[in-house]
């Protein structure tokens, strides 16, 4: 491949998705970086951190909210280029593509590099590498950067620029197109969930869980937890479908939290708050997402002691996704991991259809295809 | 030994250490009950637990405060007598005295014990054990029962009844009475400073730990940290000589908080927010203390789940008494935990002059002996 600007397509959002300001648009990517990959996409999950970052208005000071930009966190692909700093991966191999890190920071020498101090800077701010397909006869002027590398990826693009730490090669598992486009979502939702029960929690068959909400980070808990043979197994969401296939993945009880009042707050916090309280002595509370940015849990001292319970956030599992998500792999592949049961496939045209179906419940975990 | 009432003599506080309400007194012991221990003392460390409950007014609400009552709660002595169901010690043993736990709870049955759903109240609140001395002409309504069983124990008393689980057989250790005498802090602040490093933080050489307040919790952290080869062992206090102390016993750097501002709030809560904000992610903050009933901390759960921080209590090390005690004790033969440093000597007849040598912090812990 030579050094011209490589033409593409990316779901760029230019404003909130529920202004109606996202579209298909033709792009350019410029050349990968030394420490980057160019990866020609097969699919990406969708998910609501992509709407967190492309529905809110960028006027209200969220941060990693800006426009324009290409979203995207869970995707798919075969390399096509590679930066030369870059020894892992070759062109050719099959990709799933997670979230990076700095590398540099005392978390990231030490692990989980999920918690790197630079997290949220790199993984939600990203960088340019797109830019609108400029006219012929136009100034490079006319074609300003989109941003790009969204958690290292910006999977929402035919073609896209990744960082190396965010490809994970699968080439050696033989996986088919098929297979590869339906294990998109393997990067971020699938691994926090499962992750958590596996890596942080070390669930096992002593243990009892409770898993708050069963989307497709919570369902994945479900499978994880039924793998690690936990004694009980308790699915909490207010969608009776979402209980139902909870049960079905192994969940050995469910809670329907239609109706019940919960303590004031915003976005999770009040679940937060009530999985505190439930949780008994010597219990974990996990949080494996945050809501508004100003939500905060307060504990009381002399109780908090006295019981022993620890509350502690994991991001993405804490896994170590060279890993972690072949791993996954193989549990789907021996019947472990049904996660197709949570996704329905969607062509990238369709992308309204698909975030609306999210938004909407309908689908657990939609999959966007090229 | 008879059935006959057993005469001593106790300290006994009937209500506030500062208003001059706390006394030596001829006393009487019921039987031991059959998971009980009769031992005859031989001392007593002191700690500000005892004064928690022993210089708070008891018409203020504060939970386990009540009078009259035996208070005490790191004691050493020789059993004397054993209840019909308890194995571990006879008669003419040397024991040290701890906590005690409900031994039925989920938490009892898979440990750590020191966090039993009942610590609070069986610690803290006792039991009937002591009478005041009657006169021969008296009707025995004319002596009722003071509060003992203070953690098990009310070691405040020349002798006292304990419960089994309280009470740690160190007899085949050969020590001295001399010896016993010295090691009565064992049960307590010795024993939650060394434990919370050892068994809770599990801190290695890869670790650095800052340990917050010199006292005897503190000081015991620093001799077990640097027995655990810890890269950093940083010692927070606004006493000078404190600090002194703490680097002679392994510290490798010493902060003096002197002079500065540190966040709002009541009892320990100021320095436990300014813990929390100061370690660095994926840092652990262990409370091993608690201020007012309703003092509180705020987390933020976004910057909270980034950081991977976890920010959890430890009761009593989470030690294991029974194995933890004479483990200490063989540190302190071989030299590498020299807490008689940190000890000062009093009969219990001058217990005035050994809690002002604790309030004024001229001694980091006090013995009273008989």
């Amino acid at each position: 491949m030579a050094n011209n600007p490589i033409k593409s397509r990316a779901l760029v959002a230019r404003g909130p998705f529920s202004e109606g300001k996202w579209a298909m648009e033709e792009v350019t990517l410029r050349e990968p970086g030394e420490d980057e990959v160019l990866v020609e996409m097969v699919a990406s999950g969708l998910c609501h951190t992509d709407l967190h970052c492309g529905d809110t208005p960028d006027d209200k000071g969220v941060p990693g909210v800006y426009y324009p930009r290409v979203l995207g966190h869970e995707g798919s692909g075969y390399v096509q280029k590679v930066g030369a700093a870059v020894t892992h991966v070759q062109p050719g191999d099959a990709v799933l593509l997670s979230f990076t890190h700095c590398g540099q920071c005392h978390v990231c020498q030490t692990g989980p590099v999920s918690h790197c101090t630079s997290f949220f800077r790199i993984n939600f701010m990203g960088g340019p590498v797109f830019a609108p397909q400029p006219r012929p006869d136009a100034d490079a002027d006319e074609a300003p950067p989109l941003g790009g590398l969204f958690f290292g990826q910006s999977s929402f693009a035919q073609h896209t620029i990744a960082s190396a730490k965010s490809v994970v090669n699968v080439a050696s598992l033989n996986l088919t197109r098929d297979e590869l486009k339906l294990l998109a979502p393997f990067g971020c939702g699938l691994l926090t969930g499962s992750g958590t029960v596996v890596n942080v929690a070390k669930a096992g068959p002593d243990d009892a869980v409770v898993i708050m909400g069963m989307g497709g980070v919570g369902l994945a808990a479900v499978m994880a937890a039924r793998n690690a043979g936990c004694r009980r197994i308790i699915g909490v969401d207010r969608i009776p479908a979402r209980l139902a296939l909870a049960k079905s993945l192994g969940a050995t009880h469910t809670i329907d939290t239609t109706g019940l009042a919960l303590p004031g707050g915003c976005g999770h916090q009040p679940l937060v708050v009530a999985a505190i309280e439930a949780t008994r002595y010597m219990g974990r509370i996990i949080q494996v997402g945050a809501g508004m940015p100003d939500a905060a849990v307060t504990l009381p001292m002399q109780k908090w002691m006295d019981s022993g319970k620890q509350y502690f956030g994991a991001v993405m599992g804490q896994c170590d996704t060279a890993e972690y998500i072949p791993r996954m792999i193989r549990w789907w592949r021996d019947g472990d991991f049904p996660f197709e049961r949570l996704v329905q496939s969607f062509s990238f045209d369709d992308y309204e259809a698909a975030i609306e179906s999210m938004i909407k419940g309908t689908v657990v975990k939609p999959i966007m295809v090229w």
